[in-house]
């Protein structure tokens, strides 16, 4: 497997395209995004858990019934949520879309993020979609990318190739962050495209799989969005034999699938709102993968820990305590804790008791841009990993006037 | 039931003393207490569910196997947790002091609050035992109050009085907040002490219920502390019938318990790291209490919904999204969510969708240091109340270096 460039569309088959409509106001940001597929694809897609769903993923969920799709439409500045007409509006989108793609309503995904409970002016939106269609292009991964961001430093993208019986098949996506993010049973927006033979059946299972260890395993604030988002267009460009059960050939795309939306997750973790560092906690010899993943996302969870990575204060009683309250089995007398970064390290507890060390060598390991907590239980043979980001004062600044 | 003065020195029988003895360097405030009982007590604790447990709560756990105790002593700026011989030292910690109070060590309960994972020297505490001891008096409450204070702003104290069978009842307590707060079957440290006279396993009894409509219902910043522990003595002295099953004295004694630690639970979360003001969340028309409070508890827990609360920014959003991802069930379409303080209230949300409101009236109400948020589910008849307050850049600054 290798990476590649093009984000969205690095995969054959696939145009993008971000244009500024209005949505967000006071600003020349682009704010809505494009991706079209040359010919109908398979589609699949994973929704938040969240009870309050945004208007958007109902009408996606309808359109999304007969496995297929055509496009992917997104805004920011608007999450289209809990207002009297955001199913209305968002079908007033796709149909307009619709027209000036030539395509079915019904072929479209939609979403949308930003703010809750504000109504979204349709208008507005489609106004823009002449311009939005004009812009397709190969090279239109960045602009959609772009589009998408809401609070984000930076876009998110991936693509990585792998051989399904000796044709190449690429896949290739974008994702948003940063606020609003503790991913379960699905992530903030992402959007995957790909070249792949694959029927849309196993193309879902895929993305269940794959959003297991990759979206469900970062958090910001440990708050779910009601827009989460994970969907893919696969177009079957790669010429591969079709991925029609759990065969090679679905674990080899698996394994590039994991790789893109692993590298979107922690663009995602590590531009989290007002984050200065990309935190990670491996969990080992934890007894079941389960519990292993408990125990590490309690750990990036952690308001305490977060904020001591902040300060670079290698306070593991942190690190104990979230493990400690996480819900996972372990035995506090058997965990070794250690901090990691660009190869050196600091052992800091064995045997759930804290040992002495060199203060100066903690603050430059917790000082770099990537930190990872090791947590060893010493127990089994199980290990998950988890990723987050330090909390900081730009965190509240941001989140203290979301609206203004 | 009336409020009165006094704190944990309120009920008949109670002594009390604060001095600074040195674990907290580099400064001169106190940071051990002490509550004396003038003779035997009926006794009983609740203890953190943290896996990870601090070394003092497990030796308190052993002395209170038979029920009573006659003493309290907690010292502030070291947790005595996840250290090789931390309970030797709460051990030595309780012999020097049974000695100078001529009592048995294992009629003491002892808890620490403050860094984890580092070594409590025992010398430091029963060096200081002497003069613990001699500043005992009735007038005590306001230094052991101080000196279990951590972060703390402001110490936290109540007591309240009822009648049983005649006779004057008071219960009185004092207890610390305010970093780590997410008490879960448990508190960060209160100590309550009453006459009324109750065996120990009623007065547990009491503790039970009482904890689970107070300290259960605040949350500062999502972490259960190691060294939660709410603990009471009852002296008898009140002269009442002994409290021997859930009847009328026992239900007037929860009525004063309630208010103590109802009261203590609020100081708690109003003063939490950094917070500017308390927030609170009543959730009415549920179907049950246990779905009221799993919903409230994820509103006044979201790092979101803090946030926005310091910014005084209406982003009623934030509030919907913490109901639909804190795992109760509830239709979103029946939602109504208001914004209240001192008699002011600014609906903002009616079923599950915004409503336009006034800007300058709901900064207004937002601004001001206690908020209520509203929300009625408009199904059953089960409402619940939960407290936290605002997520500010001070939380993040104190814990950015907690340890220096």
């Amino acid at each position: 497997m290798k990476e590649v460039a093009g984000g969205c569309c690095a995969a054959k088959g696939f145009s993008a395209s971000g244009v500024h409509a209005g949505v967000r106001r006071n600003t020349s940001k682009k704010d809505l995004a494009l991706i079209f597929a040359d010919l109908d694809c398979t589609a699949a897609a994973l929704y938040t858990t969240n009870l309050v769903q945004a208007a958007p993923l109902h009408v996606t969920k309808r359109n999304l019934a007969g496995g297929t799709a055509r496009a992917v439409i997104a805004n920011s500045g608007n999450a289209n949520a809990c207002t009297p007409d955001g199913e209305e509006t968002a079908r007033e989108i796709c149909a307009a879309l619709a027209k000036e793609l030539a395509v079915r309503p019904d072929e479209i995904i939609i979403n949308s993020t930003g703010v809750i409970g504000v109504p979204l002016p349709a208008g507005i939106v489609t106004d823009a979609i002449p311009a939005l269609v004009k812009g397709l292009s190969r090279d239109g991964s960045d602009a959609a990318a772009a589009a998408i961001m809401t609070t984000d430093t930076c876009d998110k993208q991936a693509a990585a190739q792998v051989e399904i019986a000796g044709k190449t098949v690429t896949v290739g996506g974008i994702a948003k962050g940063s606020g609003m993010i503790h991913p379960n049973m699905a992530t903030m927006l992402a959007f995957i495209t790909t070249d792949a033979a694959i029927t849309s059946e196993m193309l879902h299972a895929a993305l269940r799989e794959s959003n297991r260890v990759t979206y469900s395993r970062i958090s910001v604030d440990g708050d779910t969005s009601t827009n989460d988002m994970l969907a893919a267009l696969a177009s079957g460009l790669a010429g591969n034999p079709p991925i029609g059960q759990k065969d090679d050939g679905y674990r080899a795309f698996l394994e590039a699938l994991n790789h893109v939306n692993g590298k979107l997750a922690r663009s995602i973790a590590r531009d989290g709102e007002g984050a200065t560092k990309l935190v990670s906690c491996l969990v080992r010899g934890a007894d079941s993968e389960e519990c292993a993943e408990k125990l590490a996302k309690g750990v990036i969870s952690s308001s305490l820990v977060k904020a001591m990575m902040y300060g670079a204060d290698a306070n593991f009683g942190r690190v104990l305590c979230a493990l400690g309250y996480s819900g996972a089995p372990f035995d506090p007398r058997r965990v070794d804790v250690s901090f990691l970064s660009s190869g050196e390290s600091v052992a800091v507890c064995k045997d759930g008791m804290g040992l002495p060390f060199d203060e100066i060598l903690a603050r430059r390991v917790l000082s770099r841009d990537e930190v990872q907590i090791l947590v060893d239980l010493r127990g089994g043979a199980f290990e998950a990993e988890a990723f987050g980001c330090d909390l900081t004062e730009k965190y509240v600044e941001i989140n203290g006037a979301y609206r203004t």
